[in-house]
């Protein structure tokens, strides 16, 4: 049964790194020691043994280790041998190219079907939608593909920002890239706030955290869905 | 000679489309009576004739007339035996895939290198640096390369915005992003404020406007230029 948590971002602002999200870590990785950190995205171009270290010192207060999947010989086998797998933050086609590149889109399709527990933050949870078509990240490599893992049948705009009523600045506000999309595209996307996860249980989608979503649909005004709204009919 | 401008952006917050520019483009068209319009980035999805429309009444302040791309039978064949070119923001992705689908990279290269004088605003400036890899824009579709037109030795980073210390949102600033780019690739990206141009007069390349450019170099502390800099030396 898949068992899946897809958060909008990391951290909080004013807050340490996945310190909101600790209680539901512990939970989600029940039984779990050793969970497969997938550091590929490196924010802010850090390098894969220092973003491991930053997981290692939030899971240690989930009771949990964390080994980069760097640090493997043959990464493949560590997703499909993983306990319970984290992919965080970054540049989103960073962490898509490099998951071609290393062969591990149908591992980790596999491993995360037959029940793996996932967690991704950010570029890990766009990846978690059907195509990475709505991040908001820079193309600074050239990905094999736009498609991704497919756990949700739709799309995820993470760190999904409202347009600011005050400003002067003329780049597109988020409503208007996922406007944009949806002249191209069908799915569905879910704009989801920071502080705000998505849960997939099995078949069972549901936002979690304090925040609604936007959900956009093509063709449709968006609208605004509440905490605990279920999301299985959007597709 | 080459003779281009790029352009941060189309319109500035309060203004008129290309409102600001209206006196250069009189300038930088001389001589021609009619510009071939390429409309294919299609900002916030309007058709091609919209977009035309948008940009015939803008140019007619200036004297010109303006036809779209999309209605001539051969484009690669308009685009070689245009007066001027003018490409209009949007979205990156979409525009490059389109120049790429319709044969145009090439025939857009010999006709700006020849002397064509060529305007770009936003997603039309950013094809002309060397790659896409430093456009605002969503993925929304997969163009064949993210390799552009190359007018320029560097990147461009159009609507360049500072940081602004006040958010609270941890999505990565612009210049986050720019400096995850330099993990990967080599060339400079001037991060362009709107209201400012790059104009590229064969070989020489001068920042325009009232702003300054926010340069950023591979592995150097990004720095400020002032209007009226040459930039013949980024590389």
């Amino acid at each position: 049964m898949k068992n899946l948590i897809l958060a909008s971002t990391s951290t909080l602002h004013g807050q340490d790194y996945l310190e909101y999200l600790i209680p539901e870590l512990k939970k989600h990785f029940s039984g779990c020691s050793e969970i497969v950190f997938i550091p590929f995205a490196r924010p802010g171009g850090i390098s894969h043994d220092e973003y491991t270290s930053l997981a290692q010192k939030a899971f240690e207060k989930a009771g949990l280790r964390v080994k980069g999947l760097h640090e493997f010989k043959n990464a493949a086998t560590a997703v499909s041998q993983a306990e319970g797998i984290f992919t965080g933050g970054g540049n989103t086609f960073l962490l898509v190219k490099q998951l071609y590149d290393h062969e591990l889109i149908v591992p980790l399709k596999n491993a995360i079907s037959n029940g793996t527990p996932y967690l991704g933050t950010s570029a890990g949870t766009n990846i978690g939608g059907l195509t990475m078509k709505t991040t908001n990240d820079m193309p600074i490599v050239y990905p094999p593909s736009f498609n991704t893992l497919g756990f949700v049948p739709f799309n995820i705009n993470p760190h999904y920002l409202d347009p600011d009523p005050n400003s002067t600045h003329k780049g597109e506000t988020r409503e208007t890239r996922i406007k944009e999309f949806h002249q191209f595209n069908t799915p569905p996307v879910v704009g989801l706030r920071e502080g705000s996860w998505l849960e997939v249980k099995g078949e069972n989608i549901t936002l979690k955290g304090k925040l609604t979503a936007r959900i956009f649909e093509a063709g449709q005004e968006p609208y605004e869905v509440e905490p605990e709204t279920s999301l299985n009919d959007l597709s």
